[in-house]
């Protein structure tokens, strides 16, 4: 299992059979994630540029004085219980300097401080890590309808009382955005149940736990037996849920198959194909509502959200949750078009992973990146009976970064 | 109390006393909102740019054909019990037009579709409405210290038992993002039972509920004696919660008063005469972390967020949850330097409200736009004991949607 730790570490030479330990730190950083290596400073002195420290392993880095100086885990600075900060390093001279650079027997950086001599020391390990800056997340690769062969799939017994087994799940859903259980209980209410082994489900309107069955007062169409086409659900809030998890109870009607098509594949197929149609569903933004007699959410943000660098970052259409386009009358058509275009990718066979889910499954997905739909149904003759909960994508980044730890 | 429909009604002629009667829709649109008025449609015809309509009050607009046909409200195309649109608006043909453009008798707007000979009609209100361009959410007007002396206050027991008065409440948390709440019981669990009165609360690793007291074991500063200089709370998170319910149930401590700023303020005020910090602020991310035994949560955006317009939209900032900068040397002082003038302002008792809350009192805050913050204190003398809840923004912008169809 990786570790950033593990990444760090020097690799054990050729004759050493033993599995590699992991090294202890040399200094308290008040961090709980894995940063201790065998590296070792070798040199630091003052320069132009701040501090310039020296490993062993070649690397060589500045840092700015009131940088290292905001950063000392000394109890004084940072609580061994709350491992928060608790100084003001807001407040700091502006001119700070050291009176000693120095590296310790360990290999460990001490600075004694020209403001009243505060003493700060640095683990080698730590340093080197905040030496670079952190790899921006990889953009996760966008998939077709191939992925129906190689669905990443795993036992629900498995996940439930193995923590490697749920780094995997967890690690498939952040990178690939789509992945099934099985042998999941029949139970009602075990969809929170696996919620909860991840971290805390979002409550919303329709529940913690929403049960997706035929309802003769149905306030949204995902309790009808029409067919969805591809959608993410809660476009209308400001925060678009982040996973889903949806169980089968019972799918014995006739029809009803599941669909889910990668959004981050569709805005790519039309960076590359159409990029006008590209840019306007990333710069347009586009009303959502959902209303029923206890409440009324609307928002408004373009279909493809961007990061600030130009990354997809998620993904926000709903056919039947579109409000009226508010756009001149001269620019109607273009953006109809456009829109039109991405509900016809999110139809088009070549994206589209299409599974009967039968009582025993549950497929989770990132449903600010994987669009889901559902074919018509007919329950003349047998039932269809999911329940969904949903799991923000910082409970699950959460989570893996937890289980790092200690795997 | 005003309502969408009141701001569209004819006004009534001089000589009426009467209170001036809501209208009835002409055509019922399948929506919940407040859309009839007394105005009618005089006119409608086909024009170069669609369907060009007229009103008695002498608008006029035009409607693209494709926008009308997506509209069509008719219990084929939107399902009555739903309120959902039910049919493949982006299945149309690009060309459709009408073999009839028609005034009903009432006023209303009749269409026959040349596909397949379809009728629409429209509600001459609810058309009136979409004919201009939904008007952007006023910017928030930034208060200072100042507000001290008109804050809003309001009776708990007037909010928990009466529709006008909790509208009135969530329109001040909504408008100016601080109020204040008397008379709220000393109970624990008060503080859910008044987020319960809004909509849902929002649960986090703190729980639903959260006791700002003093714990040995503490995960977070706020459970500590120590001062909070101003922040938000839970900037580690992408979503940080919107507001932030603050229940005084015992304050017999020496000191903790609680502060309070408006970062759109600080935000304003760094704009005008900062302006390259201001955008620093707003261009550089900022990496702010929590974690502890259990959870690991970490994210990185600007201080200051803007919208797609330039309008401020939230603040981000947390003197002791900041992480290392990420910046390269050369560039840290610069950006030290825009984040200390930050931490400065807020500090600053220009902008500053200073309150020592008292039990029985509740403060109410949109925890994106306003830092708060609290003095240190001293137990020897008496307990300090707050319970605290979130409720997001899209919550409180629903119950005033839903509130405003009644009131």
């Amino acid at each position: 299992m990786s570790s950033r730790a593990a990444s760090l570490a020097i690799e054990p030479p050729a004759e050493t059979t033993a599995p590699p330990r992991r090294p202890r730190p040399v200094v308290d950083m008040a961090d709980l994630a894995p940063y201790a290596s065998n590296r070792r400073i070798v040199g630091a002195a003052n320069g132009s540029g701040g501090f310039r420290v020296a490993w062993d392993d070649g690397a060589v880095a500045d840092f700015h004085p009131l940088w290292l100086r905001a950063e000392c885990a000394c109890p004084e600075c940072r609580s061994r219980v709350t491992l928060e900060r608790t100084f003001d390093h807001f407040g700091l001279p502006l001119d700070l300097g050291a009176s000693a650079v120095e590296v310790t027997g360990e290999g460990a950086l001490r600075l004694v401080w020209s403001d009243r001599g505060h003493v700060s020391l640095f683990d080698p390990g730590w340093l080197w890590s905040k030496a670079r800056p952190r790899a921006e997340a990889s953009a996760p690769a966008p998939w077709c309808a191939e992925l129906a062969r190689a669905l990443p799939t795993f036992e629900h017994g498995a996940i439930m009382a193995d923590d490697g087994a749920l780094h995997a799940w967890l690690v498939a859903l952040r990178d690939v955005g789509l992945a099934l259980l099985h042998g999941v209980p029949g139970a009602a209410g075990e969809v929170e149940r696996v919620a909860r082994r991840i971290s805390l489900p979002r409550d919303t309107n329709f529940g913690v736990i929403f049960d997706v069955i035929t309802k003769p007062d149905a306030n949204s169409n995902a309790y009808t037996t029409i067919e969805l086409p591809g959608h993410v659900d809660l476009p209308t809030r400001e925060y678009q849920p982040g996973f889903q998890l949806f169980h089968c109870l019972v799918n014995q009607a006739a029809g009803g198959e599941s669909t889910y098509v990668d959004g981050f594949a569709l805005a790519e197929a039309l960076r590359a194909e159409e990029p006008e149609r590209f840019r306007l569903l990333c710069e347009t933004p586009i009303g959502f509502r959902f209303h029923d007699h206890v409440c009324d959410y609307a928002w408004r943000a373009p279909v493809i959200g961007l990061g600030s660098n130009g990354e997809l970052r998620e993904i926000r259409f709903n056919p039947w949750l579109t409000e009226p386009l508010e756009v001149a009358p001269e620019r109607f058509a273009a953006i109809y078009g456009a829109l039109r275009r991405f509900d016809e990718l999110t139809r088009d066979p070549r994206f589209q992973v299409r599974i009967k889910l039968e009582a025993g499954m549950m497929s989770a997905f990132d449903n600010r990146r994987v669009l889901h739909g559902r074919a018509a149904f007919d329950e003349t003759g047998g039932r269809r009976h999911f329940q969904g909960c949903y799991v923000e994508r910082e409970e699950v980044t959460s989570r893996i970064e937890v289980l790092e730890r200690s795997l």
